[in-house]
């Protein structure tokens, strides 16, 4: 099969690699249909994370290929949604909706699978792979579908750890696709107002359309100024971040009001937690990765009815040929996300 | 009045100082009945955290003496709780119930005017002071009352902000009077299982006694292995941090359970919190100082109804001119808490 490979920062290319085969019998062979670039993927594609050259590649839906003797809940032939964990639903952790906390689990790329090539090896696939009800999706639809992969479950922890409630005043820092996934979660939620931190015009109208009451264009000081005018001097009662700099969460913080959280899912680079400062304000934080698995059932049937459509985040889209093209228009803000077209249903 | 003054670490004295009046109209003044030392005090007791020479106390009941103009709550004469901290009652924040982060309020002692003294000036008397019914407490009863004051509301913070609910297995870190009040809140809220981490079989007793299932006497590392085989490797659903050192908060992290929360009530001293650890784990933390006004209408009813008995924390008590020697039991852990009478009902 051919597959997207991270040979060092800024060179990302497309070689021949084995095809994925079952090795274990609770696996299960999934051919790609949808794939996509992550805001995550850039840490390393900028060398500001470490990273073994190799597979890449954590976000897909496709057709099962082949299962392994253990499988029951998926079959051959099967559209699924892959999360960007794979987990095997049983362990006290995953009974506890942290899938990502798996005892057996794990995230992708794994075994020289990632998301971005033709075909991926799922391990405990039963836990994992959630089946898509229907067929003839339409291509929106089937955009819509891959958000549940990561970026909209993502966005949906964030504004869960946030605590957002039925009538809560949201901020969200960040409007990358997290971000903006966040601003459409905390909407479904029952937000009644959320302030969008977005300084890009398109990335803007797209959070306006998700349902964000208010644009905050400034960033750093001018941002919690800003936020804290629309507020009254409150704060908001929920914080969503979602870029994971230190600049990002020092602003989320600041515009929290005591005795609410910050939800935060950019993983952490440079961030330090004031705990004194924290402590005096009652503010909170949590997050991680996101448990997609445990969201993917209740945020799909909203996708399947067409309640929200988190397709809206792709941007650019391309084949597995352009994925360095898909890189590499994210990095330069051209594109909010890349959609990669790598196979059919 | 005669009222406790701290001079430097470990020198406290009693001295004369000038009768609490009433400044503005919405104070009153309280003639203290009982008070209590804090473990908050120790820190500047043992010099480990700066403190101007002066007043000391925040935790106090009494009768008040005196109101001003445009107090309506309460009168002369009336029996009152006063929380560790005045609020308006009528801000956002105290609305929101963070009553700690009132735009006019404050932390005594203030003004001269600490509560380990015979008279407190309270401003926002409205907002602060909670009129306790009923007449002819017995010494065990006043007790309970005044732990409303600060460390049962303290406790009953924790585990709020730990988010212990009915069924929850939880963990508290700390045996001195919080972890212990602790114990006692996580219980009220329907706690299942609670792990008490304390190593002085005093407290392990009242740990037991306030309801606590299980004792770990082991610290750190041997802790976390502890609670860990407790828990069959999972962790705790919900973890109290009540005491305030990095020690504690990273048994605290240690033993949370992926996706649960670190409550922490101790003020911080030397406390890191591991941001890329807690976000792996999806471990968040929340705390700060308890909005004790918000929730002692709901406590006190259960200390009214003889429901639970908080002032068992006290096992140590002598009167005003003793209150050197009750700041040295605590701090040579002689005593757990002590109480001070001050004056009569």
């Amino acid at each position: 099969m051919r597959a997207a490979v991270f040979n060092e920062p800024r060179s990302i290319s497309v070689t021949d690699r084995r095809d994925p085969a079952i090795v274990a019998p609770t696996d299960a062979v999934v051919r790609v249909v949808l794939a996509c670039v992550c805001g995550s993927d850039l840490w390393f594609y900028r060398g500001e994370s470490p990273f073994e050259p190799g597979p890449i590649g954590h976000e897909f839906v496709g057709v099962v290929e082949d299962v392994g003797a253990d499988v029951r809940t998926v079959a051959k032939g099967d559209f699924v949604i892959s999360p960007f964990a794979f987990s095997d639903g049983t362990c006290p952790h995953c009974r506890h909706g942290i899938t990502t906390a798996c005892v057996s689990g794990g995230f992708f790329p794994l075994n020289g699978d990632g998301g971005q090539g033709e075909g991926v090896r799922v391990p405990l696939a039963d836990g994992t792979l959630v089946l898509v009800p229907g067929s003839g999706h339409s291509e929106d639809m089937m955009a819509s579908l891959l958000t549940l992969s990561d970026v909209l479950a993502t966005g949906h922890h964030a504004a869960l750890c946030a605590g957002v409630k039925p009538g809560s005043v949201v901020a969200v820092v960040g409007d990358g696709a997290v971000g903006l996934s966040g601003v459409l979660a905390a909407v479904r939620l029952g937000a009644e107002r959320v302030i969008a931190l977005s300084r890009y015009p398109v990335r803007q109208t797209l959070a306006r359309e998700f349902g964000a009451t208010d644009i905050v264009p400034e960033r750093g000081e001018a941002a919690t100024e800003a936020v804290m005018e629309l507020t009254e001097g409150v704060g908001a009662d929920a914080v969503l971040e979602c870029v994971g700099t230190g600049q990002s969460m020092r602003t989320a913080l600041s515009i929290a009001r005591p005795g609410s959280m910050v939800g935060y899912v950019g993983v952490p680079h440079g961030v330090e937690l004031p705990v004194v400062r924290m402590f005096y304000g009652n503010k909170g934080v949590r997050g991680g990765p996101a448990p997609a698995r445990t969201y993917i059932p209740e945020l799909l049937d909203d996708v399947l009815e067409g309640r929200i459509d988190p397709g809206r985040v792709f941007d650019f889209e391309t084949d597995l040929d352009g994925v360095a093209e898909a890189y590499a228009a994210m990095d330069d803000r051209r594109a909010i996300k890349s959609l990669l077209r790598v196979g059919t249903l």
